[in-house]
C-alpha cells in the first residue's frame, strides 16, 4: 500500500470510523482502523462488534494522488487519527514497508508505527437487504431526539434499551419507554416497506450514527435483518447489532380520553417546572406536584429540611374540573423539551394515571408521563 | 431582615462568593451564605474553613429597597444560588419570617427556605494590614498563569502546592515548583513593600480568586499576615490560609551559564513536540528526545509496541556545539505556553542538567525544566 491524500479528507474519514474503535481491547485488532486500497478507492473500517462503520474516499479526484501500490492493513486508531489531526501539511503521504510497517510522512514529519496484517481483522459482512426504508437524515435525527431520552439506562432491562421501530406499510412508529415515561413517534415513509418489521435498536448506536451524519437533501437507506440493522448515507456504511426480544405493547398505556385538558406555552411551563424542583433530589425523582384551580395552575414542591416552593400560572382548561397529581420534574421536562412547537396540552384523566402530552400544531409526537404517589 | 433587590445585582455577588461555599459539609453552616443587611449596605460571606469569600451591595441606589427591618440569617447555598439565577423577574424580595423562615418571593413564585441562625456562623476576622502591596488585576493573573502550572498536586509535598511570593523591597519574585520543573517570574512593585515577606500561597486558592475578579484598573490591595492572605479588591475580599513551612531555596538550581542556546519560534516548536508526543505516553511521562545536528534540530521519540516518530526544524544556535537530551513533552509544552511572547530561547548546559527557558522579549519568565534520562 502506497498513496498520498488530502489530511482534510482523511480526518474526515477517520473520525466518522473512529466512533466504531472498541476502547475495551479485548480484541487488539479491534482497536485498529482497517485501511484498504484499490485504484478506485482507499475505504477505512472499524467495528467494536456491537457498530461497525466503513467509509471510502474515491481515487478519481485529487483527494487521493500518487497511487503507487494498492493493499490492506490494519493501523492503531487512537495513533492514526492523532497523528492526522496534528499534522500541519495539506498532503500525507502512507506507505507500508516490510510487510506491517506504516510509514506516514510529510517534509518534515516521520511516523513509523506498527501495522496488524489485514488477516487478522474479523470478516464483517455489510451486505444490503433488497427490501429497504428510507428517511431523510432530518427526519432520523428528529426521531432520535424525541425518543432517545426515554429509553431506560438498567442494562437489567435489555429490551428498552433500545428504541422500537415498528414499521406496517408506510407508517413507522417508534416507542421508547424506560417503564416511567414514554415517547412515541409517528412517521408516514414516502415509499411503503414491501415487509412489516418490529425491531429494538440499540439507543445508544442511533444516537451515534445520528452524530456523524450532515443534512443534506440525499435519503438515508436502511437495511433491516435479524439480527442486524445497516444504515446506508453517502459513502458511509454504519451497521448496529439488533436487541433480541419483543418490544412490550405500549399503545395499551396512551389514554383514549381525559377528564381535562390544560394548555401550556412550553418554555413557560418548562421554567416553572425547573424552579419548583430546585429543592427537590434525584434520589427522590424530583417529585413536583400540579394543582388546578379554577383557570389558575399551582406548581409546587417541598422538603421537611429544606423548605417549599409554590409557583403559580394562568392556563387555558377546556372545563371545569380540577385535578392534583405528582410526577418527576425531570421527565416532565425531557418530554416539554422534545416538542418543537411553541404550546402543548396536558390530558389528565385521574391522580394516578398517566398525563399525556401532545401538539394540536404536530400530531406526530406523543409523550407520555406516569405520576408519582405522594402519599 | 426585610429587603427587595435587583436579581442581577444579587447574582454576581452570590456567584463570588459561592466559590468558598463548602460541599464537604463537614460543619452545616458552612454549606450556607451569611446575609447581613444594614441601612448602608447588604454584605455576603462564605467561607470553606480554607478561604473566604465576603463582598457587599451599597443600599444607596437602585439595587436595593424597600429595606423594611435590617437583620443577619444563613441561607442554605446551593439553593439560594440556584433560586437567585432561575427567578425571571428583576427585582426579589426577601424577608425573614418567624426567626428562621426565609421567604424569597416575586410575582408569582415564593420560596420559603430554612435558615440557620447567624449565632452558629463561625467568626471570621477579614482585618487588614498596615502593610500591603499592591498590584493590578493583570499582573496578579500574569503570575499565576505563568507559575500556577507548575505546582504540586502531591499532598505529601504540601510546601509545593502554593505559590512561593518571595517579597524583598520593590521587588516580588514569584516560584512554583513541583520538583521537576521551576517557574519563576519577577515584577517590580510601584511602591516597595516596608517590610519583606516570604509566603507561599495554596496555588488552588490563588488561581480561584483571579477567576472571579475582573480586569479593571483598579489596584489590588495584598495584606499578608502570619497564616493569611487578604486580597481586597473592589467591594470583594478573598482570604486564604497560607502553607506553613520555609519554601525551598530554587536560584541554585538556575545554571549560570550554557554551552549552546537555541532559538525557537514558540508555536512551531509546540506544534512540533506535541506531534512527537503523540506516541509516548504519561505513565512514562511522555519523554520525547531532542537532538541538534549544526542548524537542524531532530525531535524523536520511540515505543517498541507502538513505533516511532522523527521531526526535524531549522533552528538558530549561538554556536556549533551539539546537544542531545531527553525531557517531558507535557513539561515542556507547559513551559512554552506559559510565555506570551512569539520566540523563546532555551539555554542547554548538559545532557543531564536542568533546561533553561528564557525570551529576550521579556524577561521577567524564567522556566527550567529538568532532563529525563533515557539509558
Amino acid at each position: 500500500m502506497k498513496f498520498t491524500i488530502k489530511k482534510e479528507i482523511l480526518l474526515e474519514a477517520l473520525n466518522k470510523v473512529s466512533k466504531a474503535i472498541s476502547t475495551k481491547n479485548v480484541i487488539p485488532v479491534l482497536a485498529g482502523i482497517k485501511f484498504n486500497l484499490t485504484k478506485k478507492r482507499l475505504t477505512l473500517t472499524a467495528s467494536d462488534n456491537d457498530i461497525t462503520i466503513e467509509t471510502y474516499i474515491d481515487c478519481n479526484n485529487e483527494e487521493i494522488i500518487n497511487i503507487k501500490q494498492e493493499g490492506s492493513i490494519i493501523i492503531q486508531g487512537k495513533y492514526i487519527l492523532d497523528i492526522v489531526r496534528k499534522l500541519p501539511d495539506n498532503y500525507i503521504n502512507i506507505e507500508v514497508v516490510d510487510e506491517l510497517k506504516i510509514l506516514i510522512y510529510t517534509e518534515n514529519s516521520e511516523f513509523n508505527l506498527n501495522g496488524i496484517s489485514e488477516k487478522e481483522y474479523p470478516t464483517i459482512e455489510l451486505t444490503e437487504s433488497k427490501n429497504y426504508i428510507e428517511l431523510s437524515p432530518e427526519t432520523l435525527k428528529e426521531i432520535v431526539n424525541q425518543t432517545a431520552f426515554a429509553t431506560s439506562l438498567d442494562e437489567n432491562k435489555a429490551i428498552l434499551n433500545g428504541i422500537n421501530f415498528n414499521i406496517s406499510g408506510d407508517i413507522l412508529e417508534c416507542n421508547a419507554t424506560d417503564s416511567y415515561r414514554l415517547a412515541r413517534k409517528i412517521v408516514k415513509l414516502e415509499t411503503a416497506a414491501s415487509e412489516n418489521q418490529n425491531i429494538v435498536i440499540p439507543s445508544r448506536n442511533i444516537v451515534e450514527f445520528t452524530r456523524i451524519i450532515d443534512d443534506s437533501e440525499e435519503k438515508i437507506a436502511i437495511h433491516i435483518f435479524n439480527n442486524k440493522i445497516l444504515f446506508k448515507y453517502q459513502n458511509l456504511s454504519f451497521q448496529s447489532r439488533l436487541i433480541n426480544g419483543t418490544y412490550p405493547n405500549t399503545s395499551n398505556l396512551l389514554p383514549k380520553e381525559s377528564l381535562v385538558k390544560i394548555h401550556f406555552n412550553i418554555n413557560e411551563f418548562y421554567d416553572v417546572v425547573d424552579r419548583v424542583s430546585i429543592l427537590t433530589s434525584d434520589k427522590d425523582k424530583n417529585v413536583v406536584t400540579l394543582e388546578s384551580n379554577g383557570k389558575q395552575v399551582l406548581m409546587k414542591s417541598s422538603s421537611a429540611e429544606i423548605g417549599r416552593v409554590e409557583e403559580k400560572m394562568n392556563v387555558e382548561k377546556d372545563n371545569d374540573m380540577d385535578i392534583k397529581i405528582s410526577f418527576s420534574a425531570k421527565y416532565m421536562m425531557e418530554a416539554l423539551k422534545s416538542f418543537s412547537t411553541k404550546t402543548v396540552d396536558l390530558y389528565f384523566v385521574g391522580e394516578i394515571k398517566p398525563i399525556l402530552l401532545r401538539s394540536s400544531e404536530d400530531e406526530s409526537l406523543t409523550q407520555l408521563v406516569l405520576p408519582i404517589r405522594t402519599y
